[in-house]
């Protein structure tokens, strides 16, 4: 099997334990609202990390899908929370949640998805509850990427005014934002097959990396990606003013004049697709899409690092086919 | 020591221990936003549940502050959450926390409090964690709390706009958006003093009439409370058409001409003071007050009855101390 018929056969798994979980949830419109996303789309990567490290340690499918589950439960919770305060339209190519239920409903969504995450962390897959030390490691891990996820987002609100964020500043808050769930990811397949303490380190490892050079393929997708394969008009995150690496780092090195016209795109006060283009090929002039590439290729070259010190097996062999794939989408 | 000693007590711990959990917030905003509310006041009545059944049942204070300290906070993350989406611009006699910092911020600082919640849970009050099965429990408690808390807001969201609310679902719609807090608050006490199964049935029993009991007598306030002692103006429920009990029952009670002034007065398309004491005495003489005042009476019974089948001890008679005090607001 390849790479896609893993990832395809988790996210059945994972999808029939979540919507077993959430079919006795009474009022209709709260079901759909908080069900719209999941049943929308995307990839589980996350539960494919936590389900894929937890059988590369010798632990069993069958205990991990619950908390792999509830970890793309507390993605998806995020996505709807945070499209409503991004005023999103669209997601996974369909109306965000807020644009169909409206914004009360959308907040309820995604706080239903937040709790069912921590009843379903407990729960078994062939029913009945474990109240165990691994499950509730499980829990607390998951409850503390959320805390830094919640500050992460935070700052990505208050970076919104602001033109003169730091490259530093930027990966605190991707760390937050984005890293430490797959961070939690990879580290709860660990708890669950009973990994030492030289493998959780090398767990969070492999997480942290991997999830910033997730981000940072997202950055570059956002901006030279093929709109066809992104489901993004070209430019979005330039329209958009957004501070990916990318464009904190031209920021940062272009001249005053091509600075200027750069905010006028990125501010909104120009925004014709000539304006757009011509933005994007001062970010590209500046060196920023090597840039960014070069640090993908950092941040990858940890991720591969930590799996090599892991056991050598062809669950290991998974995760670094999804390194380089996740790579590969910027080429 | 009388029973406001006890609550400033437990309420002096508990909030010295969230105040200690939320210390490495980052984000200066987000840390300010997320500890609004809880400077602002309140009771702290759950943590004084959770931490007096479990002293009843000879449980350790010590053990359970982190539980009590995570339910408060989930309370506080439903009422942040609740202001937004009922577009409340007061609470505890401040602006509430979307006003002062924007939706986003508000929505953010709701979430991280959720988060908060569950990684305090399995926090030890003199430092480090517990990861055993009585925290596990607890923390499964308080999500599926959490879950029902999430359908009823739901509920109460829809009835805004349906003017024949029927009791039944007005008291399904509050056992889910009050009484189950107040359940969980009752028996993640009994859990960490290691109560027996028929003592948690006892205490399932306690929180959910207590509970009711507690929305009841806030909807008696809310129609004729003193403005003073409540911090709401006079007839603030009926100028909002909320679907309290008093409400719904006067609606299906009364002759149309007056349920013609009534609608009139709860839809906002009148709004002069003199309406809206129209309508109250219009509520009052359909005799909705005594009626509402019979089922507290009845919750009150049941929830004596439970506290007469626990172990008879100090802790016990602060508990039925509470019951008495929260019907006395109303009289």
């Amino acid at each position: 099997m390849g790479l896609w018929d893993d990832i395809a056969a988790i996210k059945d798994k994972v999808d029939s334990f979540i919507l077993s979980n959430l079919e006795d949830v009474s009022n209709d419109s709260l079901k759909k609202a908080s069900l719209h996303l999941i049943k929308a789309g995307g990839k589980r990567l996350r539960p494919f990390i936590t389900v894929t490290v937890c059988k590369m340690l010798g632990g069993s499918e069958h205990e991990v899908i619950p908390v792999a589950s509830a970890i793309e439960l507390v993605h998806n919770f995020t996505l709807i929370h945070d499209d409503i305060m991004d005023q999103d339209a669209f997601r996974r190519g369909t109306p965000t949640v807020h644009t169909l239920w409206g914004i009360p409903m959308a907040i309820i969504a995604g706080d239903l998805l937040f709790s069912k995450a921590f009843s379903m962390i407990f729960k078994n897959v062939e029913g009945g509850e474990t109240f165990d030390e691994r499950r509730s490691m499980c829990a607390h891990l998951l409850a503390n990427a959320i805390n830094y996820l919640a500050i992460g987002q935070a700052m990505d609100i208050e970076f919104e005014k602001r033109w003169d964020v730091t490259e530093d500043e930027y990966f605190q808050m991707i760390k937050y934002k984005t890293a430490f769930l797959f961070g939690a990811a990879s580290l709860c397949g660990g708890v669950i097959a009973g990994a030492s303490s030289l493998q959780m380190d090398l767990l969070k490892d492999f997480g942290l990396s991997y999830g910033v050079l997730f981000q940072l393929t997202d950055d570059l997708l956002g901006l030279i990606g093929d709109p066809k394969k992104t489901g993004k008009p070209v430019g979005s995150d330039v329209r958009r003013g957004k501070k990916t690496l990318p464009i904190i780092y031209a920021l940062s090195k272009v001249e005053e004049s091509e600075k200027t016209i750069l905010l006028d795109v990125l501010s909104g006060r120009k925004s014709e697709d000539s304006d757009v283009k011509l933005a994007i090929s001062i970010i590209e002039g500046s060196g920023a899409i090597d840039y960014t590439r070069e640090r993908v290729e950092r941040y990858a070259s940890d991720a591969r690092k930590a799996l090599e010190k892991l056991p050598q097996n062809e669950y290991n062999a998974k995760l670094q086919e999804l390194v380089e794939y996740t790579i590969s989408r910027t080429r």
